[in-house]
């Protein structure tokens, strides 16, 4: 293997993991921002809690069951030991494929892990007990999500099967988006979102920061998707970037059209939704897309944002950031469009792409309803009624974000 | 071509897109930053859609109006096709010179061309009506810019005259300072801004913001020039890091020193326009100046901005985040500056400098002069006398910014 | 020397420096987030202010302190020439050891000066004259913290004696953590903190932005500690980002725990400063330590946080952002692991160790003293108590940072 070229991978690798690192601040200012003042330093809080969760378990046994090698080809489940190993400065023989040393592939590895808890966050946002999340979080990222990246990008079964998933529609994306509407159900509604069965609105209270974070994101994204050709190949790297930048903005146009249609108004939250949606729509397919197959399935992803959110507003489930919309949502559009458009296109590849989405869906609606079901019966998973009109971060945090602000009550 | 380093320039250029696409948070935390908290949902919403409209625009003809191709060379205009070309991979023969894919190429590009547009956005703040400026953006953007960008870098009747502009100093800040310049014109100043012909200053309502515009554009302005090299060759890329960053600081240091002795105040917003004016200046020469000319640049352009914005107060030409002091009298200043300093300076060079400059703005000026004038002819331009003292927010928007905030009545 | 790999050496290193630039936002949004309102402007104004002086007092005479060269190894101080050299493209047969150029070096290290007075600035935060703040940056960032760093990194005696320090957590933190405690000292505390006795709380008025701010350093950590590795070393690099955000990760969570056992609060405010406390830590020793290492190591740094926040409280050293727990203590700390754990543990590493630790606190503490005492009896150090209690936007600046929003009284 050339130095050179695997140096210059390895930096490309890097690079990524640094822009999916700053998703996690993507996630915080989204989630902060489209809620209320009263609960933003518990948001913050669960959003710093799930990278230091989703890294230490990750170190500790998720990237051994995500990655358990080659004797669990095929299979369901798989385990390669505890802890890391110590290969001689990361260059261990297996790991030197040319692309990036192990620590590099396992860091890469580590900050998506997160990922799947931070999308549940947001759905679960100004009522969850802080407790049952972390828990919650804990199992969820430590155990649930490498299981079921193993199924495809560990070598597991759904990978022999023929089921493709680039950089995480299904596989990250909806892996949160199915948790996010298991825990949105257990939940219930925020206290105010439904009134005489009339859906409100519970504006946002910092939409600065809310766009703010979606930029952060589509920023991170570049990192998300360009890292995950897992090598820095020119042809390859760049075409993702164009078709992930592409069906951002497509999203965005899509979401812009659409809700000015439906609602006569220049609708910020929604194109910010939009572009997410355009953002998860194309990572299951990032690499196999051309131009206009970017900017149809992104345009796509963000006209199902405007109508999504309004379903979910009609099924009275009550998802403060439009979580399950742009992740799940999208996340499943993403994944069947990779059997529509693109170089795989084709109804056997389409079955591929259902058959993986049914059966990875079944499995986080049961795991996370199991879970979060058990911790209701147990410490319970919503905050009392008392702490959630006065706001969560007085009483769970002792603290005010914005002490020196004079807040409207409400 | 090494295969090693076609990898390192492209992974380069990669990197590049990342920071010029984060420059858009910067402008627009910078935006909403110096103006009132009414307004920011519109301003936070047309540079989303700013950033829509450039990669789309550029997509279907942006990119082949910039970059026609040999056989348009010392021409005035041309295309290519609608659309991009789809080569193998993005690794047409044309485009493999060992720097970079067409993908590159293309993103890098468009990334640069809702810059143009961005910086209008700032000096209509707060008044502008939404879709005008949505339809103004999508002619600037999508036919203006890359015109004037062909003349020069598409190898145009500019380039072959011999004018210099490494990064735009020119061909992107002065296009969007000199259609800034006629829009402030067109729609006269906010309600309250020159009383009794007295100039008045309506503070902005978030600094912190506006400081961290200023520092992502300066982080962004690492990919603006850094990629201008369009490969990774060490000493050029790294050279023109250290000018940038020298002429920033230094733009900085000069702008905080006159404003102090002018207005014996340690003014912020001065010190990060400063700054701007910086980076602006050093743009078209960055990889052709020394240390002590960086540093001298950048000083003139933080005094220029100083004067600059009192003489637009007297001319009362009001554009509330200073983007015409910064874009364009600096863009101007950087462009002559390059027959004055460095590698290129003399006579001769200055004069093509000149040549550029003027042509460039007699262009810009006329068309965003056309293009506006139409529209308050038609859709009209300026939003009612109530839209703009309850602010945009609520009548373009439906919505409000910081909805748990109390806010003070203006 | 190979071109490609030199390139991506050099691609590495300049990205750092980006990395590194923006960790000056996550400081400056740090500080005005754990203070109050009324100071905003005044903080933002002096981090703005220090990086202009960093970058441009290390160009005049930093750098040429710093790394003298060969004639004055093993030295205790030494200076080539004012300004920086002008090599050819910057590629002299001196820098083109295959790794950057000497422009590369330069800016990474111009960087990396501005840091140690940004530590300061939290610490002095809210009663600090502005003016000399300023002297003293320009004193200690231009002369001192590059004798200290000519002393290990610049070939000077204690790189004879074998003490080490990767990237700084004594070099750069310490120095500024010494400084911070030295002009804390002098300063004493704000109106309010210590009333009869107990210490109460100045809670920050903007946890969003402090929030942002510790993910903004983690994300500049990368390049911190990345580029300190002084190429881009696949194996080598991609351990230090691994070591670096374990033991981040581990800092929170040993701030969290120790914190919610001592308090029974879930304070985010320590998990923030836990995770600063770890990246300090780890950084004298990122390249030398396993996984383990690095969690342990980040896990007291985390704890010593919660432990020295209250002992500065009963020593009534009133630090507002908590920067003499993180920059000294766990700089201290950090420093004093490489001779505990990893590839250089032992007595005598340990010992060369507390053997630079003494001698860089007790030169900078001499120095800070020094000057901070010299402005105190000449030009004043703090500010009057009537623009303390209304605010020192108000007075130093004429400015507010949030003109629109209504603040309570304090």
């Amino acid at each position: 293997m050339d130095t050179s070229l695997f140096t210059a991978n390895n930096i490309w690798m890097m690079i990524c993991i640094a822009l999916v690192f700053i998703m996690h601040l993507g996630f915080s200012f989204l989630e902060i921002g489209l809620t209320r003042a009263k609960n933003t330093i518990n948001i913050l809080f669960k959003n710093i809690i799930i990278i230091i969760i989703g890294l230490l378990t990750y170190t500790l046994i998720g990237f051994s069951i995500m990655y358990p090698g080659e004797a669990f080809e095929g299979s369901w489940i798989g385990f390669k030991s505890f802890g890391l190993l110590l290969p001689e400065n990361g260059l261990t023989a297996a790991y030197a494929k040319g692309q990036y040393t192990y620590w590099t592939e396992f860091l890469f590895q580590a900050m998506f892990a997160a990922t799947a808890a931070t999308i549940v966050s947001g759905a679960v946002a100004e009522r969850i007990k802080l407790g049952s999340f972390i828990i919650f979080s804990l199992l969820y990222v430590g155990l649930i999500y490498p299981i079921v990246g193993m199924w495809k990008w560990g070598g597991g079964f759904l990978e022999t099967l023929g089921f493709y998933d680039f950089a995480g529609s299904t596989i990250v994306h909806s892996v949160g988006g199915w948790a996010a509407l298991m825990a949105v159900i257990l939940l219930g509604a925020r206290i105010g979102k439904f009134k005489n069965g009339v859906s409100g609105v519970i504006p946002g209270h910092n939409l600065p920061l809310a766009t703010a974070g979606v930029l952060l994101l589509w920023f991170g994204w570049f990192g998300f998707n360009g890292g995950s050709v897992l090598s820095a190949a020119p042809g390859a790297t760049s075409l993702v970037l164009v078709t992930t930048c592409l069906s951002a903005a497509a999203g965005g146009l899509g979401a812009f059209i659409v809700s000015f249609i439906k609602y006569k108004e220049n609708d910020l939250s929604m194109v910010l939704n939009g572009i997410l949606g355009g953002l998860v729509a194309i990572t299951a397919g990032a690499d196999q897309m051309g131009v206009l197959d970017a900017i149809i399935i992104g345009s796509i992803g963000g006209i199902l944002i405007v109508f999504a959110v309004s379903w979910l507003d009609r099924l009275k489930l009550d998802d403060p950031v439009g979580a399950i919309s742009v992740h799940l949502i999208c996340g499943i559009w993403g994944t069947l469009a990779v059997g529509i458009f693109g170089a795989l296109a084709g109804i056997d590849q389409f079955l591929h792409q259902v058959y993986g989405i049914l059966i990875i869906g079944a499995f986080c609606c049961a795991t996370s309803f199991g879970i979060l079901f058990a911790l209701k019966k147990t410490t319970g998973i919503r905050v009392s009624k008392k702490e959630e009109v006065e706001g969560l971060d007085i009483h769970e945090h002792g603290m005010q974000a914005y002490g020196d602000f004079r807040l409207n009550d409400h």
